[in-house]
């Protein structure tokens, strides 16, 4: 089957529409004429898995990813095999939902420890045991760098570059990179990284959303609507789009009013913000995203 | 003269007694046997740099560094114009002060601009500007890459990598760079970008202090007093070290609570931090600075 194109490349992203429940997140991004959706796990485990894959398939739906596994910076053994047993149980659910990426939000620090190269080497430790794993159930583990100002409470890896240094000993089928304009924006690094994320067949996920100033009492809420923040989506996307990508583009915002809004005005707007600022770049990469 | 050492490393950076006036601030240091501090200009400013030059004088201490020049990101030209004048009276004040580092921040994108590249193309072309009229005062220009969270609103150099290769048109003498472990703990880069600022002879001052969570509900003011937050000062002070670095360590820390404590204590507290967490490190880089 062709890729979706156009309008049909967009996918509701549930952490958006967080008040939802899974069906009834279905049924709004269904009834905007979205083709696809990004699932969350707490949406999927509070229907269990199985109903979950029925009420998808009643949808008519693709599912572009499953969000997230990760976690894995856990130093002591009990932690480490928690994360295991977590991140089997991800793939299963991705395999079973047709998500064909499972996202990985890898971890911060231990509770009291400063150490971000052991962390770190840890993340790569926990690849080792999982990609074999997630290889037979033909999902791909999705590396996402967080913005920097999470490294210590959420995720060690910052850098699209340093996730694509740890994906390196794999296989591109195996290990991918998800692009969040939230989370790299600011990157001066980005053009190059972009690129070899391209050239290395990496880009396993597109997310857009934008980051708003001031940042939010809960730092984690700082992610906005497109057109709400400070980030150039057109810049962004011609860079992903000038790499062949022509996969889906989730928008996944936590934001509080957005969770407070109706979800029939939020998706709305998403459309039309989505085809303002990202659609027309992502069709047009242009001279300087190569 | 030779450089100090050991605890005569230490300088008090008035940001971190931001309730005193300059004259109560040297007081506070001369009084805790600190022989050194790093000046902001409002503390100069607000009784005037003649009598600041007085007040240092009598004081007996040395001055580390003038904070702060920079914002040069405006993209009219009155507003580069008036960044341009700002920035060669901030080099004359560091030039009387005997500072012999000014820390440019060089600020944020202009208003409802996202153009993160440009913004950075326009820093690099006021140092064009600047750098022959700070060469002229014997004042050095030390350019403090910011943390990423605050790319958009006060610094769009994000990293020291970015930074170094800002300097590199000029020679180490006129244009260096300013490590923060706030800043730039997080960098996945850092073992080899501090190393090259070494080799380069760019590091113009090492300053000290925590990057505490939860992020404050104003951002700048997430820095913390060693040892309460999440950075290693071990490592980070280790890398710099190995460089060979025998200069200044400031400490400059926006808190809330920090700055409404008593000033004495504050300093105390300071001088305990530096003792423990970073100093031992700065003495015995060991094997892993390299």
């Amino acid at each position: 089957v062709a890729s979706p194109t156009g309008m049909d490349r967009l996918s509701l992203n549930t952490a958006t529409t967080k008040a939802l429940t899974l069906a009834e997140a279905l049924r709004v991004a269904a009834d905007a004429g979205l083709t696809q959706v990004g699932l969350w796990r707490d949406r999927v485990e509070e229907v269990g898995l199985d109903r979950a894959v029925e009420l998808v398939a009643e949808s008519g739906l693709g599912v572009t990813t499953l969000c997230r596994g990760g976690f894995l910076t856990a130093a002591d053994p009990a932690g480490q095999a928690a994360a295991l047993a977590d991140n089997r149980t991800a793939i299963e659910q991705a395999a079973a939902l047709g998500a064909p990426e499972l996202v990985l939000v890898v971890g911060g620090l231990p509770d009291g420890d400063r150490d971000l190269a052991a962390a770190r080497a840890r993340v790569a430790d926990r690849l080792v045991d999982l990609v074999p794993f997630a290889r037979e159930h033909g999902v791909r583990l999705a590396l996402e760098p967080l913005h920097p100002m999470y490294v210590a409470d959420r995720a060690v890896l910052s850098t699209l570059g340093q996730s694509l240094d740890l994906a390196a000993p794999y296989a591109p089928a195996e290990v991918g990179v998800c692009v969040d304009t939230f989370h790299v924006f600011w990157d001066p690094q980005l053009p190059e990284q972009v690129a070899r994320a391209g050239r290395e067949q990496r880009i396993a996920a597109y997310q857009v959303c934008d980051f708003n100033l001031p940042i939010a009492a809960d730092a984690l809420l700082s992610r906005g609507m497109m057109g709400d923040g400070v980030v150039d989506f057109a810049t962004v996307s011609r860079l992903v789009a000038a790499t062949g990508y022509d996969g889906p583009v989730e928008v996944e915002i936590f934001n509080a009013d957005i969770w407070a809004a109706p979800a029939e005005q939020v998706v709305a707007t998403m459309k039309q913000r989505f085809a303002d600022l990202v659609l027309p770049a992502l069709e047009q990469p242009g001279s300087d995203g190569s």
